[in-house]
């Protein structure tokens, strides 16, 4: 038969308003497409911030890691059960049957790394048998239990991933993410409003984008699907139950027929880029620099030596988050004299742009066609970087705005 | 070895400092006492309330019974949750091994009545393990699983019945109860200034108050405390943690050498008396009446069967619940033709006083000086009932207060 996973994240229940609504969607999908179904909820919005700052004054600053971590997820995992708890309620006055499922009644099994798991599997086989009865397994999202029977939640994104493990494990045709956009845009459409919403995307430049800084899903959320072949709509809360070709479906590459050569273009504000002058010229200095910023945390992202070497030294440029450029500074000052540099630049006014498209493996002039736009407007590129189906290239923060524009439109991508 | 079980209810744990208090008095008793630990915690005074609110929201009215019950439980049990996980983690900053464990962790398995089940048993030997091994158990209060994997709250006071079954499971030296209360005294002293608080009561004393309305403890509880010998200590949550006798111990009455003849005074204001007057006197007319009423909800006290037949007429005096007056006389003026009675008469001005204790089992003459006590004071009795360590009387409520002092004098239980 025919199963489906449909997910609603926090702002979608919110209250009890708006379970209601997530209720109305459900019971109307279920009454017209018939076929199983699954539900997973997030915690009511503002639900886990608060358990989460409970957790912290409880434990003050002194424990960290395997000390906080399992209680963490005791406390903040109450947030989803919760939720699938009234969700089956809502759904029962509507006449359907229902239950929620906690992580642990699954059993999703998770590894043990606390409050950032990962899942190992489903176990047990009551939960299928219930949705292939007929009955609506509300699934609270972001948990799992552990070998030794404790809870674990998923960390960042982990309802979205519950889902897609759910749909995986249920064999379903299709993983919904209701969320508060409509859908995957070719750009972000507060910048450009020719931004047009994809009908589907595969899950490699859905990898791509999403890394790159389009928030709709997680990274994890999408490898998991695409590992196991579940396709994957992101679609608005508010989108009519009865149109089940709503929003994006993120799916696999041989199911789009008319591939595009860039499907969407991304961007990065996140980004600072750090310039070592006057670097020895020795084997090992690369290993040096990066082994100790991954040490400090420092998540390094495009690299490029440049090739300008006077009496044995040279020049050698990274970007990593932002966030991060002041750990990164520190870390690389600290090691001055170990690593053997002249001078360090940081410059934390750059924005990344990135083109994105699985077209890029069958066409050249992709490169080309970006860096005339570029040059076009007069925008400066001060690093590129590539990968099979992605051109990503920093320049000046200022230009952002008028660099995705203008990409969007020499690609083709403003719609009518 | 030496195990204990702690409880600490929902004022005790209502925010995150009262839990850091909570925190310190386990952290006081595990190091002084050594031994084994299990504290058993309710959910943070008003998160109950606040849930129920919620499923009563998401449930609507239609909803009753089994299509309510689970999933009431499955989203209520999160507020112990999450306190018991909030409690551990204050507890590893004191520098002690501590973890929480939830109902279905324990496993305390229970049946299948929701929002009101009954306790089975303990399964598994995890948690027994832990606390040997030095770990405090923080325990989930309230809450177990039942046969199906589904999570079951026991009901009203039921933390403090998980407790007591913890600490007979655990075959605990003592089941502490910490409340706002500093022990069990012999009457409420807000009308009785000279009332004493006990050192010990044994359970059949105890049960016999609790179902009188000192609502200390759940009448459940004490039984389960009876039914597995598990000494219940009653104390404050601010009682000196190094105190050990502090409160009042509800225990068998063979550890009481100095056996009161009365141990309590107990009231009752919600109270209504019913007299069916001109009754058909035939066999079988006093099985209708209760069998009306117990069909109704009504749950009938005391009962007597006025001895003063004329022309094969009777009378007959019972009482209720206050809250039940208007219920019970539908009850019985819709069944008048049926039941054949001539008059109903409902007083709901009336309150029950009972003097309690095991003493009275081998003193003769205790209801004797109970009736000459209300005698001196003018207060006439309107019904009596008796058990083997309990004397009723049903009085005018006006006369409350001075019956509960002119028989704590009485008796000898006013303080030097």
């Amino acid at each position: 038969m025919t199963r489906k996973v449909l997910k609603f994240g926090g702002t979608s229940v919110a209250n009890i308003e708006r379970i209601e609504h997530v209720a109305d969607v459900v019971a109307h999908r279920a009454r017209n497409e018939g076929g199983g179904f699954a539900v997973v909820v997030s915690a009511m919005a503002g639900e886990t911030n608060k358990l989460v700052g409970w957790t912290k004054e409880a434990a003050g600053d002194g424990l960290v890691g395997a000390e906080y971590d399992d209680e963490y997820d005791v406390v903040v995992s109450s947030g989803e059960q919760v939720t699938s708890g009234l969700l089956a309620l809502a759904l029962r006055k509507r006449g359907l049957r229902a239950r929620s499922w906690l992580g642990w009644q699954l059993a999703l099994r998770t590894d043990e790394a606390h409050g950032k798991a990962r899942i190992k599997g489903f176990e047990g086989e009551g939960f299928a048998e219930a949705v292939d009865g007929g009955e609506i397994a509300v699934i609270a999202g972001f948990q799992g239990v552990d070998d030794n029977g404790r809870i674990a939640t998923l960390g960042r994104g982990g309802s979205d991933t519950s889902a897609v493990a759910a749909a995986a494990a249920l064999g379903a045709s299709e993983c919904a993410i209701y969320t508060d956009v409509d859908g995957v845009y070719t750009t972000d459409p507060r910048i450009v409003p020719k931004a047009q919403r994809m009908e589907k995307i595969s899950y490699e430049e859905m990898l791509e984008l999403a890394s790159l800084g389009a928030k709709v899903l997680q990274t994890r959320c999408v490898e998991l699907g695409m590992n196991n072949n579940v396709p994957i709509r992101v679609l608005s809360s508010f989108a009519d139950p009865g149109d089940t070709h709503a929003g994006t479906l993120v799916c696999n590459e041989d199911e789009i027929v008319e591939k595009q050569v860039v499907s969407g273009i991304a961007y990065s504000r996140d980004e600072a880029k750090f310039t070592l002058l006057g670097l020895d010229d020795h084997p090992g200095v690369a290993a040096e620099i990066f082994a100790r910023l991954a040490d400090a945390g420092v998540n390094v992202d495009m690299i490029v030596q440049a090739d300008a070497r006077r009496e044995g030294r040279q020049n050698m440029v990274f970007t990593a988050p932002d966030r991060d450029a002041e750990l990164a500074r520190r870390t690389l000052e600290d090691a001055r004299s170990e690593i053997g540099f002249e001078e360090l630049e940081v410059n934390r006014d750059v924005a990344k742009v990135s083109v994105v498209g699985v077209g890029m493996r069958s066409h050249t002039g992709v490169a080309k066609a970006m860096f005339q736009a570029l040059s076009a407007k007069g925008i400066n590129i001060a690093v590129i970087a590539t990968s099979e189906i992605k051109i990503s290239v920093l320049i000046d923060a200022a230009y952002t705005e008028l660099a995705v524009r203008a990409l969007h439109t020499a690609y083709g991508l403003d719609a009518e």
